[in-house]
């Protein structure tokens, strides 16, 4: 049975990458797309999403989600310098916008309605801001009793370190919106997430990016493209002469979750002080009672998986195997 | 020339142990005890300093610090699980206290009036709450530039996961007083810290602790027995047959540098919300200027050292030269 997926993203050039992915697994059923803000303004991530399901031939409902954060009064900035002003890398002209695709309900109206029409079958893998699947919970708490899984990519759990990206300790997808993410990660669904522990280890390096060439039509191309402006911002901040592949790991996670090491224990979201945006997993009481007052806030809070190792090569094939 | 150490305690099982190598390495010339509330009241860890200096043969000033962290209006609870009662593990009546060294002065006093003495000399080694060094800070802000160096045991970056031993990100030392700690570490002045990312990886293990019965005096069997209650905390939670070197480990720092990894990067304590008392490094872009609004707390700040790598078995070599 393939993994009925709602693809919860912000394309965003790893985005990109990940739901090619999505599309030619044949572990997958990609059953829509949601978008939201985050790698650039949801109008242009929605418009992203539309373009990409030209290239890759998708046929299925896009709906466009939250513009800015659950506590947000207005829009913030958005990282030109990692993905360009078009969020693809200057590539997003390469295809007209799928408009016919667009669906009319707000994204998390479609979450919802999916997750009821069909209970126990969904997956929802999220790759941006967990703004799309806080409104899903708030307009239909009923749904986390419904969704098969929840995959998340975001967060750091310092394993490498204390490894977020935005700040020392604060992932991208989670400090744009930790109030959500911490009312996803407390729900009661079964969340694995998949972070930067896991993701800075999946290097696709130059090499292998331009290999891509020639293969899967003209996607290979297009990720080869549009993967270079990408590169040289982690060629700068990181030091490495390729990509990290953040999306295409929680995609993978789906297709072969043996690939993963997992860590059990209830995970809270910063929402205050310098370390607004850090998530912070419990791993050792598993939010058992009694203990320091310190942990009173995870202390029964559901247990939810963090990823803190993976098998890098494994990932890379799974992704290589989109283009056979 | 021999380190002129001023160590700042509170007694404990650990600090008792950090205590004999300070007593006994060539390389230290032990000045003055200051004592903190912490692993027991400031009370019982002045008595047990003061125990400890008879049955160590110590001749130098002992004076009592602060009884509560900064922000306290009263005084916590303290750790009897793991350092007993009497802070000893039951062995605090080994020895009567030498009363005669006690100093007239409250710590910091002392503190800044060795340092005063002596510019440049004197080095700091704290292994307790760190509110004595905040008091003679605020005391007198010129010992900044007056201290040799500054030898903390406490925190943790994260290096082995989220490595509190309070909360999931909080060490004992910082959280009990991490108004003191943030502004113990981001002053002017050169400082190490040694955390429970290299702490936790020295473990004194059941055999040799047996071992040092009937070495040293006295004080082999006093440290034998003393850790048997300490050794069953650890069993407990840690799952070892043996014991985390925590304070010693700050001392075999000064003896030995080249047995530990360092990381450069400004230091901040979380003073609020559920990260309450964890320690930030923001070791990537060390305080300069820029980047995202989040990392402004580090920037500009101090760049102190944190220990991120340690060589235990020389650890262990060079606690056990004390009984030679």
């Amino acid at each position: 049975m393939k993994h009925q997926v709602i693809y919860d993203t912000d394309p965003g050039i790893d985005d990109a990458m990940a739901l090619w992915l999505l599309a030619r697994s044949p572990a997958i059923e990609l059953r829509a797309i949601t978008t939201v803000f985050g790698n650039a303004s949801v109008e242009t991530t929605t418009r992203n999403a539309l373009s990409l399901s030209t290239l890759y031939g998708l046929k299925l409902p896009v709906a466009a989600g939250a513009p800015k954060a659950l506590a947000a009064t207005e829009e913030g900035d958005y990282p030109a310098h990692v993905h360009g002003e078009d969020g693809l890398g200057g590539l997003a002209a390469s295809a007209a916008p799928a408009n016919e695709l667009l669906d009319p309900r707000p994204a998390h109206e479609l979450i919802c309605d999916m997750v009821n029409a069909e209970p126990g079958a969904i997956t929802l893998i999220a790759v941006g801001p967990f703004t799309n699947l806080a409104l899903a919970l708030q307009h239909d708490p009923t749904i986390v009793s419904k969704v098969k899984q929840v995959i998340l990519m975001g967060g750091a759990f310092g394993t490498l370190g204390h490894a977020g990206n935005v700040t020392p300790v604060a992932e991208a997808n989670v400090i744009n919106d930790p109030e959500a993410a911490d009312l996803v990660l407390t729900a009661a669904w079964p969340i694995v997430v998949v972070g930067l522990d896991v993701t800075q280890q999946v290097v696709m390096d130059e090499d292998y990016l331009s290999s891509l060439q020639g293969r899967g039509g003209k996607v290979g191309d297009f990720l080869w493209q549009a993967t270079r402006h990408y590169q040289d911002f982690y060629s700068e901040v990181a030091g490495i002469r390729g990509i990290y592949s953040h999306d295409a790991s929680a995609v993978a996670y789906a297709i072969d979750p043996s690939a993963f090491t997992l860590r059990r224990g209830p995970i809270r979201v910063v929402c205050e002080g310098m370390a607004r945006g850090q998530t912070i997993q419990d791993h050792r009481n598993l939010g058992l009672p009694g203990g320091h007052p310190g942990r009173a806030a995870w202390t029964g809070r559901p247990v939810q998986q963090a990823c803190i190792g993976v098998d890098a090569a494994r990932v890379i094939e799974i992704f290589d195997s989109a283009f056979n």
